[in-house]
């Protein structure tokens, strides 16, 4: 076995390798069917093939290394893609922790065949699909996507193709030979820094809401109308916006956040005829985030109606809480308490993952690596050599006790 | 003497035919120095010499009409300027009205010279000036502003020039000439119309600050970071905007308003790092407006506090406030008593206007014309026919009123 102070550092340095394929110059950004993420995809199979993995690609240009056995396949991975200006372990960390894993049993028999998969698209940033890689394995990609455009008007479908994917070959169905999938992720939070410890399981993905709500008042002269003259829709805007704070920090578990407004007609001497925010509620019980939202419907109301302000609320989009398969993510948490000396905190995820998709056709277990002050989706991300080495033997530790069982 | 309903739809008809002099088709727009004010110009010099005035432009492009007479000079007026997309009245009607009185002394000995100004630069729409033309009667013309730029990158004594102006005649001593100021205008707020009264004084234009407020956080993950966890800019911007309306409603007479709001990075999924907003307050005090402030300031830097989120406080400007004549305001409310049969209202205009530069050098009343809602700067602006007839009643029992009193 190789200890994993010797694997950890090169699993930075692929990371590292991995950042310099971008779409542009000075920042990390790598999306679907990007010329830059068939670079990285390129890298990867080359560490694919070293880990004994045989690599192929799939309609949707997903990279999948298997290691052939008879019956069902366990599945490892997390995806290549990136925001703009991204950073360079959201995704790539877990598809490179896997191979490291694939390397360690690689000398050792397993009783099923083993897979890292290397998704194409989780984070969306092209056009704007949720999971469209995992979404094949789940044979859940939605139809409709293939129509999208990019900001540059380029159709999904003709990018995909003239990518090397299929994009008639999108409409299949879900996989049933997976016995589970394990993605290894950076926490994208701060609760493992503050709770002091290196990695940490997820117990579910928290389902999420969506929302733009429209205050409509009256615009007026800042100078020549009196304060109880005004429709301001702002300082309506501007109550709800406390109580969204107030709502998520009364409720536990709960993340409620505006994180966009817009003030018509927006100038210092003009009371605001309208303000237009978002609002973004997570948690991981459906209900509780039903009932938390609801309550910020009647307080934006009430908030309205105290100014003679109008308030529109259009739902976005709505997904439910994913929860992950409780047995595997009991023995996840058993392994990481073996190697960490500790009980590792058990968390909801407030960012959707590959998971979302797998769950549907398989059981999902989390692992969570800490990051330096929770921060994602930035050129800052970092993770220390120490957590990632302990990431990749909890992983290990699970396939391998996996096996012992299924021999 | 000619009845008020026959003058009062001339006065109309002329703001009509102004408002299709405009740089912008469909729209009401006519800034300093641009063909379309200088049509406007060209109008009312017609209409000047209708009234027996003889019509002069000066350095900066005013136009002034004026009939002879040993001795000072009673000086009516408002603006011809305006902002983009603006209304009909505000300022134009104050330059017909003038022109009205002028007409209904015209076969009237006076004791003083008469004159009418149609000012060309009070809104500053397009070079951010303050009271521009009629800064040059108060000799107070900042050379500084001769090398501003338009949004195009023409420099503002350049455009002068090209228009038949002089930007080197800008420096000049203030008028000592003049015994008094008198501007009808638009109230541009909701009080006349609420009191269901035509027309009222101005006792002061008030006092302003404006400043501009930054609340700095920590841009973070919306669903990965705990509510406890966040440094969010946006909320405590909400709080204190919630606080200039509770300090404005509080202070009688105030007027505070945040008119605009950037919000960084302004995405839907991610904790505001950073929020400016802009501040606006007004009162016809300047202590209680100093007193407020301070008040705003505190409470700005406590919302900050609770949240660990920075704020920087940048005041842009501010003017004191400027009474007009206590005596010219007694008669002008005296004389609109007597039009009106009811005390008129006494208010202190939101608004700055050009009276804010003649009161350096000579006594100043203002005459409020009810709106219809309050609104102004807008196409909607709209005022009554019989509202303009009581204006002009009033304006012109003041110039008979001073006339009498002088032979």
């Amino acid at each position: 076995m190789i200890a994993p102070m010797l694997e950890a550092p090169t699993v930075l340095q692929r990371c590292e390798d991995l950042a310099r394929c971008t779409e542009e110059p000075g920042r990390i950004t790598r999306r679907f069917a990007t010329p830059a993420l068939a670079r990285a995809r390129d890298l990867v199979a080359g560490w694919m093939r070293e880990a004994g993995l045989e690599p192929r690609l799939d309609a949707v240009g997903n990279l999948i290394g298997r290691r052939e056995e008879s019956g069902q396949t366990l599945l490892l991975g997390s995806h290549l893609d990136t925001v703009r200006d991204g950073g360079r372990y959201d995704g790539a960390l877990g598809v490179i922790v896997a191979l490291a894993v694939a390397e360690r049993v690689a000398q050792r028999e397993l009783p099923f065949a083993l897979e890292v998969a290397a998704f194409a698209d989780e984070e969306g940033a092209r056009f704007d699909t949720a999971f469209l890689g995992s979404a094949l394995l789940a044979g859940c990609v939605n139809s409709r996507w293939l129509e999208r455009r990019d900001r540059d008007g380029v159709r999904l479908a003709d990018a995909l193709d003239a990518w090397g994917g299929d994009s008639s070959g999108l409409d299949v169905p879900p996989r049933r030979d997976l016995l589970g999938y394990l993605e290894v992720h950076i926490e994208q939070g701060p609760v493992l820094e503050e709770a002091d410890v290196a990695v940490g399981v997820v117990e579910s993905i928290a389902g999420q809401i969506r929302a733009s709500v429209t205050f409509t008042g009256t615009a007026a002269h800042a100078g020549t109308t009196p304060m109880g003259a005004r429709r301001d829709a702002l300082t309506a805007a501007a109550e709800w916006i406390g109580a969204v704070e107030r709502v998520g920090r009364e409720t536990a578990g709960l993340v409620a956040t505006v994180g966009e407004v817009e003030v018509e007609p927006g100038a210092a001497n003009v009371v605001p005829g309208s303000a237009a925010v978002s609002l973004d509620v997570r948690h991981a019980d459906d209900d509780t985030r039903h009932a938390a939202v609801e309550r910020l419907r009647a307080l934006a109301t009430a908030a309205g109606a105290a100014r003679g302000v109008e308030v529109v609320w259009a739902q976005a989009h709505e997904t439910a809480s994913v929860p992950c398969d409780p047995r595997l993510t009991a023995r996840l948490a058993g392994c990481a308490g073996t190697v960490t000396g500790v009980e590792v905190p058990r968390l909801c995820s407030g960012a959707g993952h590959d998971a979302v998709m797998l769950a549907k056709v398989t059981p999902v277990g989390m692992l969570f690596v800490r990051c330096a002050g929770g921060i994602s989706h930035h050129p800052a991300e970092a993770v220390a050599e120490e957590d990632v080495g302990v990431g990749i033997e909890v992983a290990a530790s699970l396939v391998e006790e996996l096996a012992r069982e299924r021999v």
